[in-house]
């Protein structure tokens, strides 16, 4: 099993608290020791960086944990590799370009018999089921709609249904995002908390680290984390359900679908 | 007008000393301060950095620099604006997926007009005419091969007469790789260089540093190095014509279309 970091802001936000204790867990506190990935938005623009390492031993962990990239939209991924080899091709989050858009994808889980779907547009560079996964989704959204639906609901509903379907071959929670957007569908298990004005101190549940964002914010600043389990003890994290669909847009829940 | 920097080799190679003289032009010896980006094949994998700000400046540059991440095939580049506004989304490298493998390319030039052609599977996500003329040539080669074609030469001759359709719109100095191969398009300036044994002294041209190969490199190492102007002084560096496209594989020349 791997996990799954993201987020989403309403103004250009870093996260180096959130990835201190997710990178914890590649190799230290949990046994995600086959690579990690994370990817920041700026704009339309994507920046990632990517280690087949353990994240707790990486040099580039280490990084991106100490150079605070500012972003609005973080979609992140610890691994422990059991559907391809450790590889970089193998690493996520992967990313495809749909209807001149970087959709940028993370998946959590196992898909068993997902590669006998066909293919149309999109075909996996590495060999995970995982991306797979992304491409049988954006080819469905790219059959469906030669461009991006004018209704954001029309998409959403669509793209519910692809993911439906897609978790009925095993585990399936998924971070995605399209520069705008955060994506966040709940297989077994994902969780996201919506940090505002008061802010508070944060206790990290993997880190011997506390923050107190009163220091790090300005009190218009909304920051939506998204977890595969939560990251800190003495907050209150949302769980999904089972099957459920949160979608972020400026760090706030702009829909549910269940 | 924008630097470009290749390699191709027969094993890993870190491209730490070719890529020192390269961000000297962006904002010290050179006017391209408009952001950079360098990708690093790993099989099929890619890593890629950039940046908006000037690679003379660049707190990921200087990491980039410092830190000897091992490659066979590296595309790079550094921008001057000149299409489209100093933003991520318009940095190159540009990737798109093409039968299952990774298409990474960088442009030097400007092409007026470019976007008036129509695009079928690929969108840019930018603003840039360099961008555009990937997806057009993306778009060209799927329609004509479903698949790669067995043939390496009958892609080749299909590539390079979509490379001289599109220089006709004006300046199209290419550089491209699949992971496997490197692709050099020249329309105005491009040179290239192979170092083998025996490995002498190299001097940097725009930073005050010398390296010997001897010292870095095992006798069988292939190292060739392609960039719009020579980054040595003191070695015989070839000219491409223009209108040429040519091809390494694992360090070495593998095909030529004129």
């Amino acid at each position: 099993m791997c996990e799954l970091l993201g987020m989403s802001a309403n103004v250009p936000t870093d996260i180096c608290f959130s990835f201190s204790g997710l990178m914890q867990r590649g190799g230290c506190t949990g046994p995600h020791k086959d690579g990690w990935g994370i990817a920041f938005f700026e704009g339309k623009g994507v920046r990632e960086f990517k280690d087949v390492d353990a994240s707790a031993d990486s040099e580039i962990a280490k990084f991106v944990k100490h150079y605070p990239i500012k972003s609005h939209v973080v979609v992140s991924h610890i691994r422990q590799a059991n559907s391809g080899r450790v590889a970089l091709e193998n690493t996520h989050p992967f990313t495809r370009e749909l209807w001149g858009l970087p959709w940028v994808y993370a998946h959590n889980g196992q898909l068993k018999g997902i590669k006998k779907k066909e293919l149309i547009h999109y075909r996996p560079v590495g060999s995970t089921d995982s991306e797979f996964a992304l491409c049988y989704l954006l080819d469905q959204l790219k059959e469906t709609y030669a461009k991006r639906p004018k209704s954001q609901v029309a998409l959403l509903r669509t793209m519910h249904g692809i993911l439906n379907e897609i978790s009925e071959y095993g585990v399936f929670n998924v971070l995605m995002s399209d520069s705008n957007y955060l994506y966040c569908y709940c297989s077994t298990k994902l969780c996201w908390i919506t940090r505002r004005a008061p802010f508070g101190v944060a206790e990290l549940k993997d880190d011997d680290v506390q923050i107190n964002f009163r220091d790090e914010t300005t009190p218009n600043d909304v920051v939506s984390v998204v977890a595969t389990a939560p990251l800190t003890t003495n907050e209150e994290w949302n769980i999904l359900n089972k099957g459920e669909l949160i979608v972020f847009k400026k760090g706030e829940v702009v829909a549910k679908f269940r």
